[in-house]
């Protein structure tokens, strides 16, 4: 073979090719991955093959021939799920499925955004949504984090100056609940205080729940969209709380945005029997799986906390998530993670460098995100060694001696 | 609720919103629907639950923790069908599944053409497609058909042209077996014809082939692609030979190009378990199943055309399809069918009007297209008589008395 003879023909600006696929690492520490021993490989098949006997000769129209805004069953369940955890008031008319959070951040900007808009985004945020962002050639401005997500104080100052210069943002991204990579739960005060600053500026809050699911204890306050609907377009999925594989995710919003965001959907359906099973087996055994993952995730996450302090010692400083499935961590100033990326590859190590989970990348250069779900408890504490290992070769951190030994043997 | 408090900042070119979904109405003759009485329903739903047994733990991890190029199960089904169905020489590797045929036409758009960028399409194809095409600001170049697809001398006449104007045309954009919508499947020689022209003027082939697994007599020449991988990319569906809810289509190009399709993707995946039960599933019963399928479509074929007759006498002039779910029709130059959409819809009829299937509009005007695979065969037969009804109150046609008894009846 000669290979496709047409390459002339090709737009500009394509992205590089896929590699051939070659499998993991073993120290594979990024992407939205879960436990593969967490599966309910039996209740689920269990739950396929039920509403498959009942409802399969749906699949014969597309849609299974309910319209375009999803299984209604999965939105039901979508609603319910919502009003118990999120004190969301909404029913099936009020969600569409999506073919995971993705989808609905795209059908968002196709909404709101084009090119040469600008939107504000959480200082540090999911690199999946910076970098579509960054691809539709939004401009983003970083607000700045605490310990309790955006700082009302330096929002407001970037709204006032975004207004001085006569723009209008799109939309301020927020993950609230679980922030992604930090990991803070915003307080209620704050979600209030936020909501009232967008006001004020005429700018709607596209709220991002992805890990809200998974959170230690059940004490999070609601969804901005439960404080109010008309300001907010919530987003969801259950790649996190379920499985990534399937590709499930749901946008929630008020119907005269939501008619739109369904007309500007693009596919023709979302996948019916990934749909069916997640409702199937959702509607039942939701709280006890979401108790006993999130139960095993905080086990993890105490296993990649405590390597971390053997390995690095007072070198690295970790936000503890609230929950979810990822822990945000710093290196000293000295160090730049993007120039461990390299030599950590070698070691069969990969992680989220801070700069591409960051809407300013300098500012974010010690960082790391490490999603502890899917790796093993071994593989997790092998891999932090393997870090350590590499950071002090290629740093000289972390320094202490007992550090240094364990690095090096 | 006050609805959603910031239509100020919606984008332009929206499109119009999602009606709330209110069902099919009575007579719904479009749309690719299969029949949901002939969905394997039970051993769909042993295949579901027997993968998710054994496979169930990797969803997991995005895309099965197999890459982005899909179930790598269902890649090496696709690959044995199209080698004993299609003559093509290709495996696993070959072979990237996309969510639906949709999906793929939008990535080899991406790779292939920008705006303002020209394509030669067959003179009548499938309204999705050339929707796609105009949404993407293509200039769309019409290829006159006959009974065995695109005319050689017309094409050659095209591409002259173009070259003359020193325009490159991105792709041509074929549909050789069972085309949509005149059911022709294009013979041995004219797709030699066809490769040697596009060759000789630099123009690569898309070829769709979403219908070929439902021909009625097995007797399809090879796929363009089999003849010539280099020239020809590829894409096929299991929408219509197993259930258009499943969004699973696929995508065959050689490596240089796939490798570039896959990355232009967008998602994180195809829906795993729709993949895996359509692997599961038709890696044991895919010809049982085309063989079943097909001969109750053909048969559903047969009460349509022979209600037509019925109905409209010799104001019709159907092009009975080698195989497939529709039905290409005529009726007479007097009648324009973008008058009957309005009064049919009022009867609860719904049909493709010809000037949506086709590059120029108006020379289609008089043309439709019926799907016949949903309705039932009474459904089919009162429908087509509300349509000889409702084209008769419009039109005065169709004439013969006899007919205008049934249609007043």
């Amino acid at each position: 073979m000669d290979g496709f003879a047409y390459a002339n023909l090709y737009t500009m600006d394509l992205p590089p090719p896929a590699p051939r696929w070659g499998g993991f690492p073993p120290y594979y520490f990024v992407g939205g991955n879960n436990d593969p021993t967490l599966i309910p490989c039996e209740l689920l098949a269990e739950a396929a093959a039920s509403v498959l006997r009942r409802e399969g000769a749906s699949l014969a129209i597309y849609n299974l021939g309910q319209g375009p805004q999803g299984y209604p069953p999965l939105r039901d369940f979508v609603a319910s799920k919502l009003a118990a955890r999120r004190s969301m008031h909404c029913t099936r008319d009020d969600v569409a499925i999506t073919s995971g959070s993705g989808q609905g951040i795209d059908m968002v900007c196709k909404l709101l955004t084009a090119r040469g808009d600008t939107i504000i985004v959480e200082g540090y945020s999911y690199g999946g949504a910076i970098s579509k962002f960054r691809k539709m050639g939004l401009n983003i401005v970083g607000a700045p984090l605490d310990d309790d997500g955006i700082r009302m104080d330096a929002l407001e100052d970037i709204l006032k100056d975004l207004k001085a210069k006569g723009v209008s943002a799109k939309f301020i991204y927020t993950i609230p609940t679980i922030q992604n990579p930090t990991g803070s739960i915003m307080p209620l005060e704050r979600r209030q205080a936020l909501l009232r600053l967008a006001k004020t500026y005429g700018v709607p809050i596209f709220e991002d729940e992805c890990y809200a699911d998974l959170i230690w204890a059940w004490d999070a306050p609601p969804a901005l969209y439960a404080l109010d609907p008309t300001q907010v377009i919530h987003i969801g999925s259950f790649s996190k709380s379920l499985a990534p594989a399937l590709r499930v995710g749901y946008l929630v919003a008020e119907w005269s945005a939501l008619s739109l965001l369904i007309a500007l959907k693009g596919d023709s359906g979302t996948g019916a029997v990934d749909q069916m099973v997640v409702a199937e087996y959702f509607s039942r055994f939701y709280d006890d799986h979401i108790k006993r993952l999130s139960t095993a995730l905080e086990g993890k996450l105490d296993v990649m906390e405590e390597a971390l302090r053997r390995e690095f010692g007072v070198s690295v400083e970790t936000f503890r998530p609230k929950g979810g499935i990822f822990l945000w961590l710093k290196l000293p100033d000295a160090v730049d993670v993007r120039k461990l990326i390299a030599p950590a590859a070698k070691a069969g190590l990969v992680f989220n460098a801070g700069p591409e989970w960051a809407c300013d990348a300098d500012a974010a250069k010690s960082y790391l995100r490490l999603c502890f779900a899917m790796p093993s408890t071994e593989v997790i504490e092998d891999g932090v060694r393997t870090l350590a290992r590499v950071c002090f070769e290629e740093t000289g951190i972390p320094v202490r001696s007992a550090n240094l030994e364990n690095a090096t043997r």
